[in-house]
């Protein structure tokens, strides 16, 4: 049987799995990504994982490849760079150093990119050939499709929408010091600092008056909200109202099909959908209106970000079977 | 000898031109298109030029096809649709129509799309894969290539970045009713705008303190700024630094290699590109710093608008020749 490695490469989590060409993870763990600061040893970590994994088949298998996405990844020159939610600085020669433990065809990309990808080979965008994947979660991560093919960029860093200023630099500072960056409005953080500024705004009563930044958790909100807390409906909101801004500016951009949205925040269900699809329609441009649809991915799960790194090889034998 | 003709729909004027393979327009002519709000006239008005071009050639001429550039025109459909700088409303099925009067391969795109695809075939783009192409002209348009291809979009209506809001719905109206939407600011119009707003800001004395808005004209602006007017410098460094901010944005899209700028506010000269170099790459994202190229275009002329239209014909003769 042949299948192929995918390892998603997250600022907690490391996860590794075996996945064969319909895109079911066979097999899979983790472990923690923050247990290895060293790089050589995360490494040996991952060749010793894959071995584990190998050995839960019975039957022979053989494997094609093996593909990874990581936050900050750069595919043309197989890096990881400046990353600021992984413990490894500057720019880290990954797929030479796994390359020279594990010999096969290897590939890493951008992590929402391969999240594109996945839903491209495996997921809800079949057939599509101009969509974009927008992932909502610690931060807020974009992958790009337009004439059937995910947008790389000139350097291997296309597809940084958490990232684009909406607020003529004048707004808030996201991790990387860009100031209005779409990331700081909308992700688990910028919902927890929208819960902040609308405590700053109005004087309603909330339960989040007596609890601090560093005690709330992205559940309590969706749960205030149920309850009908005022803070919590207005930062849902206004959360709502900046992400169907943005996703009504990038449909100017490559003018998509359909955005499938996955992750934390599309967890909070209609607190987001419901107003997001009145917010976007209504900032659409006329000649967009009615035309884009936003859709929920199909790669929703714990196996989604391996199968989506797995794609990354299995793309190559798409036109074989 | 094979040529293709060009034709550049704009608003005043309808540019008609026989391009060689080589990009170069060996015969041009233009008429007012407002002189004709009757579309089968105007159509009629095309094929007439069309036909008095070809007598100016001595040599025989074989004609290949003919491309279109236009505002609001969309590639899939071959119409142009609300066009709000065009006498004809709503949905016009120009491409039909007028294959009805030349029998031919007919081709439409957004105008702003026809010059990238112009600057990759003829102009400073040739090799590039990865490039953005800016007008900036009464409006600010735009074409995107990507992966080697121009990004069309679902629809036929991407890049449409003079409509994407940078002010999260809160800043100035453009003409398609956007919120903030850039064209309000970065373009001819946008500089006057600017021009009435830094009068509202500040109090410095200015020439501009006794010319209405109906009476600036762009070279005044120019002028003024040359002469060290406070308030022509201010709404340049203003001018620059939101197309800074857009361009810096614009990169975390695709990625592009090399932004290339024309029309007529690029004419300003260093007003413009100097303070805009600078406040580029003062808002790109650190990963992107220092490796993205704001480059003129190698099409700028009178004939530009019409080699591009050709050049919608022409790409699909390149590998021939």
């Amino acid at each position: 049987m042949d299948l192929v490695i995918g390892i998603d490469i997250g600022g907690t989590k490391t996860k590794i799995g075996l996945v064969n060409k319909a895109g079911e993870t066979l097999a899979n763990t983790f472990f923690r990504t923050k247990d290895f600061p060293d790089l050589d040893s995360y490494l040996n970590q991952i060749t010793a994982t894959v071995d584990e994994l190998k050995k839960s088949f019975t039957e022979p298998i053989s494997i094609l490849g093996c593909g990874i996405g990581a936050p900050n990844a750069s595919s043309k020159h197989g890096t990881i760079e400046n990353a600021s939610n992984l413990i490894w600085k500057g720019t880290v020669p990954i797929l030479q150093k796994l390359n020279e433990r594990m010999s096969m065809p290897m590939k890493i990309m951008n992590d929402a990119s391969v999240a594109a990808l996945g839903e491209m080979l495996f997921g809800n965008a079949k057939g599509m050939t101009d969509f974009i994947v927008i992932t909502l979660g610690t931060g807020f991560g974009s992958g790009i499709v337009a004439n059937g093919k995910l947008i790389d960029g000139y350097d291997g860093f296309a597809g940084e929408l958490g990232h684009i200023d909406m607020t003529l630099g004048d707004g808030r500072v996201t991790g990387l010091g860009v100031k209005g960056g779409l990331e700081a409005y909308v992700s688990a953080t910028g919902l927890k600092r929208t819960i902040m500024y609308m405590q700053s705004k109005y004087i309603d009563e909330s339960r989040f008056r007596d609890i601090a930044f560093n005690d709330l958790h992205g559940e309590d909100i969706t749960k205030a909200a149920e309850e009908g807390d005022p803070i919590a409906l207005k930062a849902f909101d206004y959360t709502a109202k900046i992400l169907g801004l943005a996703l009504a500016n990038f449909t100017a951009f490559t003018q998509p099909e359909a955005f499938f949205l996955l992750g934390g925040l599309v967890n909070s269900g209609k607190w987001i959908m419901d107003p997001l699809q009145v917010y976007f329609e209504e900032h659409l441009l006329g000649v967009y209106k009615g035309k884009v649809k936003l859709l929920h991915s199909g790669m929703e799960g714990k196996t989604a970000a391996i199968a989506g790194a797995a794609s990354l090889i299995w793309q190559d034998y798409t036109d074989e079977y």
